[in-house]
């Protein structure tokens, strides 16, 4: 449940080596690490491809069809922010555009990840600006009811605290808490240590049947073969 | 973000006398009360018709096709709970039948909140045990991952934490915290004690335009009447 | 596209007898009478169940999560009148509960259709208001942004005049336009004429196979029989 | 894939007493006799509550806006066969009303499972013929196109064949092979006798924890207790 | 609502310069140019990216399977036109195809939009053909039944008529009436005017807080800081 | 309905010869020669652009958020063919990843359908290896249950059984049974041959409705032009 009104100017940002140390993994590999929590719905889709990024949340929470608090919410942004922009009811509209892409921008956020739609999507990705957002739309929004700022929200499904790590790729977007940001980078890292050798060997054939010793606990569960 | 694995047995139960109070006045009149948000999302609909109940929250968070921490929880249920029920990804399993309702009401809980199926619907209705879904499902579940229960959680898009008031009714669902709970009553209950008066000028004939105001502010606004 | 911030006040409505003649056929005799066209989309449902009225539409055109028209509307509510409530973009929102519902019914509405959410439910039901709606939702609306009552709309995909003939029923919502509302309601009658004997042929175990003779011309499409 | 313009005039219908068997159980307990699978997606409904039905299948694969088709399964239905119908693409016209239900009734089908629309709803209703379906629409068919009877068809996400058994409830549909059904009724009818003990027991206050001996896996699994 | 089995030959196409003047500002521009209407639902997506036209609207209404249609239509197109396709029920279906792309583009037409499915895509975008649409699907249509040709249709949800402009790009489409072309035109370019200002400033640090001197209504509307 | 814990190790594929030239068609093409059954539902999408493959199926069946079964299917891989996933209930976890992609593509797969997620889809692009999806999602997946390979599965709402050829492209995915696909490209290559000439023929303005002769049975259907 939202408190309504209020932007709190300071937050405890997760720590900049953790969370850029996440972003280079990838949000499969830093989800796993978490005990597969932590995901974003899927409907969230990147505006462009290719594109792997990390930073701290910024939260916002705004109303349906209104993006007043876009402008406030710009403010609090510190370079290496990714902004986290939660609506208290389902809408589609455009609440973002080039105009603030570029004030977020030049305010040094990484990104931005809404719940509901954005527009200028051909601009935005001219000016390598990232989103993930749940559609795109023409639709502009009004200015008339305030939200809140740095407040903890739901967006696309996940709670997302100001200063959590957000991490986003073509896969999704996952949220570590600010004080697992280390933890989970370790045991990320450790998981992805292991990658490199287990694709060397697949490439070669083996099958994960062998390499993840599978077959006996398949059989135990009553696997059958037929000829 | 989810803390895994673990079961909170002592949680701060929000006031009872606020709950039931913002029980008899439904989830319509409190979401007014709380500024507009507070709600789950609309696609959460009841089993039965005509049901209004309101509880204190013990929460659990699921996998995907698996119900096994329903019995877990269950013994965290004390009478005046009403259990909320999260997945950690999308599913539309029934994860709870009639076995599990008659434990449920044997342990005093006033309804279920589950962001999934349920089934045995015409057995839950027999029963008198309410339930609100996202849907409904004859599919069962496995009792393989451990999940938590009394963590704060995310239930149809909102942030349900144990001890907050839930009420539910027809109209949908609203999560009350259990530090607001009694203000929220009080904002509530004045709304409520005007709706007489409303309703009674309103069937007289008497128009809102007339009784809250509005031809000035209209007007103002720009709205232009046309023979 | 829209015309914003008017009020027609002056509208042509269909003839009243036609209008009723419609209700007493159904929408789906309509809808085929009107050569399968005509017909809201099937996610709009009905609140209560086995009702069916028709009506002469009285419009208005709303922004998401604002209701601020809706007490502009009720104003230009003559008897015999269904209201048909469209929104610029989708909402989900509760435009409508109780207080409105005793200002529409006090007016001579004899239902709302609306391509939104509606609540107080079941005192709707209890008052015996029809009420056709997207979805059903707690969530109350702000009224600060004007719309238009009494121009063309588009509400659940379906164009709808003023003045237009509403049929709705559980099946669905059909729209006559009012210029068509006589020889409609010929079309359907005579339709409606042949039913009885129809179905008196079926319950007797004649196959539509023969009844309509359909045996030709299936024979002729290539369909084969195998023993 | 399917053969299209054929009509099969005999199939193996499932043994009758095992069919009916497993329509006393109920959709739940044979999905789950069934090791969980077998189930129509949930987004098929009842358009009645409280009816509990079984029969043997018989097919109709059918174009979309196209129910030519019904009129020739009619003929092939035989007393105690439930109708599956199944569309070439997805489709919310309503393909069935009461004309085809009185034929339907004459022939002796039990229900009819159709993964598009149905209208006249309430005369359904009113004659008691049971129908789960998609939706519901007022939109009638045309009958240009020729499909087939009585051939493997996929409804909503299941493969049913000619003669297999029907199992729906409240909770969704269960297709059951005809050569399977003796054994799952075996299998759901051990289940079944063990519910009312369980159920006793949990209504004394008894939890599923301890019942199912669920502890010790769980603490195994690693599950935490926090005072 | 529809007529059908009419193709109106003669149809009052908005200013051409006005048309292309709007399709060089774009869908967002022109959609809040117009008072934030005009906009089809957002599902409607593009098959290409980084592709904006405009033109003048050709309008046909198609059944759910059928595109006979869209052969009459290609004989009314006039260079410059765009084609605006209209359903009388939800279809996924693939309506148009490089053939027919072949025939359009020999008419001249600018663009495809189309509420429902179409397919070749790979060589649509060879051809440069743009398409904007609900889904693609390889399934084909039948030719069996006729509907209309610039009539008015609901398209996404938007009224289309005859010689509106289409203004279609990345972030959705636009229809703007020939009547109101010239007006939205102005109202366009004059917003458009101060768009690059405005991105300097903000491009420079300046916050839209203080350049649109948002501080004083915020604090107005309740807005706290914490620090 | 399913035959759980199997795996059938030798199947009968379609001729090597038919299922590569039907790839070379494309799904649109071939899905037109079946008379347009076969299609899987469009909602199933190409992580990848302008990728035309075909191949003969082996398939997959497992549970919701387990993916255990995908290296069983592994191992029954041969070179050309495609391995087709289905879920015994509808999720959108990431079932697939870049190991599993170099073991499917060491084993000689041309491509993965699945009716759930992916993930690691930067990756997989790199890597050239084609997947069709419902979505993507970096949700990973548990190993608990068993499910089936080479059986008959539902996948996206179309049978496919072992051996089948599928045909997969951007306009979507068409399964064309082993026993059909000699036949098949022959009526698909008859269709292919007469596309250039037409083409050819719209290209130089000639209009379908004449080169289809469709004027007159429009006229005939009741087409009227209105000038």
């Amino acid at each position: 449940m939202y408190e309504l009104g209020v932007v709190y100017r300071n937050i405890t940002r997760a720590d900049r080596a953790a969370a850029d140390g996440l972003g280079a993994l990838g949000s499969a590999t830093v989800h796993e690490a978490m005990g597969r929590v932590g995901l974003l719905k899927p409907y969230m889709r990147p505006i462009q491809k290719g594109v792997q990024v990390s930073g701290t949340a910024v939260t916002v929470l705004l109303h349906p069809g209104d993006n007043w608090m876009m402008h406030v919410v710009a403010e609090q942004i510190q370079p290496g922010d990714i902004v986290v922009a939660a609506i208290t009811a389902e809408c589609t509209d455009g609440y973002f555009g080039d105009l603030l892409a570029t004030s977020f921008q030049a305010r040094g956020a990484r990104a931005l990840i809404i719940d509901a739609g954005v527009r200028d999507v051909k601009t935005l990705n001219e000016m390598n600006f990232p989103v993930w957002s749940k559609c795109i739309s023409s639709k502009g929004c009004i200015k008339a009811t305030i939200g809140s700022v740095n407040i903890p929200v739901v967006c696309a499904g996940m709670l997302v605290s100001p200063g959590d790590v957000i991490v986003a790729d073509d896969d999704g977007i996952v949220c570590v808490p600010a004080a697992r940001a280390a933890q989970t980078l370790e045991a990320a890292q450790k998981r992805e240590s292991f990658e490199g050798e287990k694709r060397a060997k697949l490439a070669s054939g083996v099958l994960g049947l062998d390499m993840y010793k599978m077959r006996e606990p398949l059989a135990a569960a009553g696997l059958k073969y037929i000829d």
